[in-house]
């Protein structure tokens, strides 16, 4: 396993023992917290133009981290109940994606997302 | 950088690259994508109590993993475009939840969540 | 259309208007809104078990009598700016569902939700 | 009530007690399918501009029409198990909102949701 993830994964574990919320973080559970930090996150962008998204204030890109750091820890624990490698199911993912959508076929388009 | 964060998102930029769709990739647009996916892994949670999603069978956990995979691979696209790096951030935000939720007052409680 | 929701749509409408906010509504943008208000609606219900969720206290129920509207009201201007007709497209759908789940197929399982 | 909402309510009602499916609806549950239908319907916005968005094909109005229904109908669920009465959850919403954002303050600026 990636020893960042492993590392996160072992304080998230100590976290949550220390506060005796095993018992809060079913796999169901974490996956409502993870949709609701993922809406926060989005919660940022909006009624922000597309352009404006690339742009952030300091204060705004700060805010945004901390809400993509929340996702991450979720789902990092989330990972951690199921026993999935994350770093392995996002490599095995990339490749399927690759096989999926043929650069020569999609290039230049956003139909390949939508019409799937 | 962790190295497998890096390395996946030196993919995750190639793979968009040959396919011009970089252009799609604003971050308002990767938040949208990052909430539809956490959704989707949502999605197969809904129905099942919280003891049926700790006992998820082989093709349940495949499908989730999947679906956990196109979190992570949103969510690195989106911290690349605003270069935020995730794993600080993420050890940042165990710090802050740590002085937020002391052990000794939110022990066995789910309210330090729903209380905030 | 049913007057509840034609008078809902047209207070929002008036409401928009004397704000200048129309230019903030596109349809996408409602879309982002309406995700991160279900959200929020959901974050009242991440820690408590299925039973907890229906004894909810006067409190929990007014928040989330409060989110529930917010949900509304932003599906009744999605609905409005793309000229949908909500409620003859719900009825349209319970006909729908009726003939994906026959009773006597379906009768006591989850799995017409999770295999389909 | 609504007689709309009443009718649509009475339906489901009667379609989940065909189905047995009453057990499965508890409000946790309802409230995760809530946020899984809005962000199905954000789907379909997700790689679209905000121009694209409101132009939308016919294919894709009906399906964005049939994605809101479903919202519609898991939301009449819950206030249903809730016992929320939606449509006076609606109008005091708008008349809350109608005081937090005074439209001689907040004329044409998106900065009253941002920063609230």
């Amino acid at each position: 396993m990636d020893p960042t993830i492993e590392s996160l994964t072992r304080s998230l574990r100590a976290f949550a023992a220390e506060r005796e919320w095993a018992q809060f973080h079913s796999p169901k559970n974490l996956a409502c917290a993870l949709s609701v930090e993922a809406a926060e996150l989005l919660e940022h962008f909006q009624w922000l133009t597309e352009e404006q998204s690339r742009q952030l204030t300091p204060e705004q890109l700060a805010a945004v981290g901390q809400e993509a750091a929340d996702v991450l820890l979720y789902l990092l624990q989330l990972a951690d109940q199921l026993g999935i490698d994350l770093a392995e199911a996002a490599r095995e993912k990339i490749e399927v994606n690759a096989r999926k959508y043929p650069a020569s076929l999609v290039r230049g388009s956003s139909r390949k997302y939508t019409e799937r």
